[in-house]
């Protein structure tokens, strides 16, 4: 008996090609989730552009963003039930090398990323390891719950950045990840200022509650010393990518300030080692998240933290996953753009 | 009653004085030590060199890394007995900054650091703040004492890294401050192998025991990847101050892994943050000492852990100063020179 779905094929050169393909049955230890939603990542939108064309080839469905509801579970899975509402966290570990063994399995030395290294979640079902599935509350929508995954990796940098409550916190650069990891920490207690030169992006910051400042018009040191009475902030998220924004990073903070490095450099940016030794910083680079992060993550999208509202901006039919995918890449405004992937 | 005593003068342009002068008797809550030696740090190199002659002045006593007695105490001291051996912890705060309101006096924004922003031990007679007074153990070399100080840098940056026992450390750069922090990292458990390039370092640190690396002449990553079963260094002190070495503590770091940057680059050099994302790495900038890790280096100088006697390669009086500075400056050998106070 053939089981017939719809799935997006990225085919190199900014083309998706929709298809109609066999889904194969969830093997031993595997769950099949029928897709609900898949948001476009950034990483994503670096696919589309060619950018990672010798990792991922020309016969991948990619997404992660995703949510849906078990359809299957293989052999030997248990504790799941069909139609029960689920997330999947996209790491695949080897289970044998020093970071698994030393317990960083997010971080393992062999991870495969589920969606770019193997296929992803543009699909109507998907079929995945059955440990990187997380169960989502009964009355949750799968619209706000397509979020989980990134804010899932806010959760991730605000717990590794260690935010105590009351403390002061700036976000460089206030795309998509930039307000989530704003939203986390605020909800961590802090007190956030996003740093953004983005018009649009400010807007929709200052929409969601943030203080926020442009540093093309305002001097951030000054403004980030006034509000702090001179110390400085506590926790510095680099988010930006930018060498202007590693520059900022080290100037704004506080003595023994932690920085967080959430953007991917893929240049090597100049940085101010003397400050780090003046002023005793203290840098962590954080990758993707931790199964915590995720639990964290599901209780903010269920409990309203996360305003899903403001952060979706469109949502698209997997048929018009091309046309989604044009549309974000030219918009000005555009946040987070939803692919409605189940009927 | 004047109290006459020798003293070394920085006058600019590679050229001390040795004067005498009055000393004045010790201040309401100061201490005036008697001073045994004084070794001369790569600062005072640095002053010498006329690097920091805006911050220094032509009117300096220099010199800090110093071991003495007391030789008295002003008004509401308590707690010294004249002829006590101490050494000075040569940092003053202002007690009124957010690093000191946060508990971080050895990073106060107005701190003094005695011997450059006052005078210092090159002279007879030092008369500093009480609280910065450390006692030793009687029995305790005071030549060997005057290696109290970098020491104390060396278990700052070692604490600061939270090295643990069997872990894997690597250290760049074999220098003075180098040797010492592979000799407490050592003391702590750590299995410590030393990256330099000049050739008389690696042959000082090969006669104090450690495992050594030319990475001119033998790759450091596949040497420390072999070293490690493919894990990369637990911890990782960056003391080059270089460019390669800033290109080395990434690529030899374990996921998880803690760099301390022990180095202070004047230039901002380019960091490969994407390791930094990619493996979750760790910087820590430390600079100077708590007064725990005073504690601790007069704990580890007194118990022998220290090879002074391999790391102590010169001692002059202060009569030959001038001659001692320019020794060091062309040796190709020496890695601490002393110089002699007391009579």
């Amino acid at each position: 008996m053939s089981n017939q779905i719809t799935a997006a094929f990225y085919r190199g050169d900014h083309r998706f090609s929709v298809e109609t393909i066999d889904a194969a049955p969830p093997a031993k230890g595997e769950v099949a989730v029928r897709i609900a939603y898949c948001g476009i990542c950034g990483t994503d939108m670096h696919v589309f552009h060619g950018n990672m064309d010798a990792r991922i080839g020309f016969e991948r469905v990619i997404g992660h963003e995703m949510s849906g509801t078990i359809d299957a579970v293989g052999a030997g899975v248990e504790g799941f039930a069909k139609g029960q509402k689920v997330v999947v966290r996209p790491l695949d570990h080897c289970g044998d090398c020093p970071a698994c063994d030393a317990g960083h399995q997010h971080i393992c030395h062999n991870l495969k990323f589920l969606g770019l290294d193997t296929h992803g979640a543009f699909q109507e079902i998907w079929t995945v390891p059955a440990h990187t599935i997380h169960t989502l509350p009964d009355d949750m929508r799968l619209d706000h719950a397509a979020l989980i995954e990134p804010v899932a990796v806010a959760c991730h940098d605000v717990r590794l950045s260690g935010l105590a409550k009351g403390e002061d916190a700036v976000i460089i650069g206030g795309g998509p990840i930039g307000v989530l990891v704003a939203a986390v920490a605020r909800a961590a207690g802090g007190n956030v200022i996003i740093s953004e030169v983005n018009e649009n992006r400010l807007a929709i910051a200052a929409k969601m509650g943030f203080d926020t400042v442009n540093p093309t018009k305002d001097d951030l040191v000054e403004t980030i010393q006034k509000r702090t009475g001179n110390k400085g902030a506590d926790v510095v998220f680099e988010v930006s990518g930018s060498q202007p924004g590693v520059d900022a990073m080290t100037a704004v903070a506080a003595v023994r300030a932690r920085i967080v490095m959430v953007a991917i450099h893929a240049q090597k940016p100049q940085i101010d080692m003397f400050q780090f030794f003046w002023r005793e910083l203290e840098l962590k680079g954080a990758r993707v998240y931790e199964p915590q992060d995720y639990d964290k993550a599901i209780q903010l999208v269920a409990g309203g933290e996360i305003d899903a509202e403001t952060i979706i901006t469109d949502v698209a039919p997997l048929a018009d996953i091309q046309k989604a995918f044009e549309a974000l890449d030219a918009s000005p405004t555009a946040l987070k753009s939803l692919i409605k992937v189940g009927a």
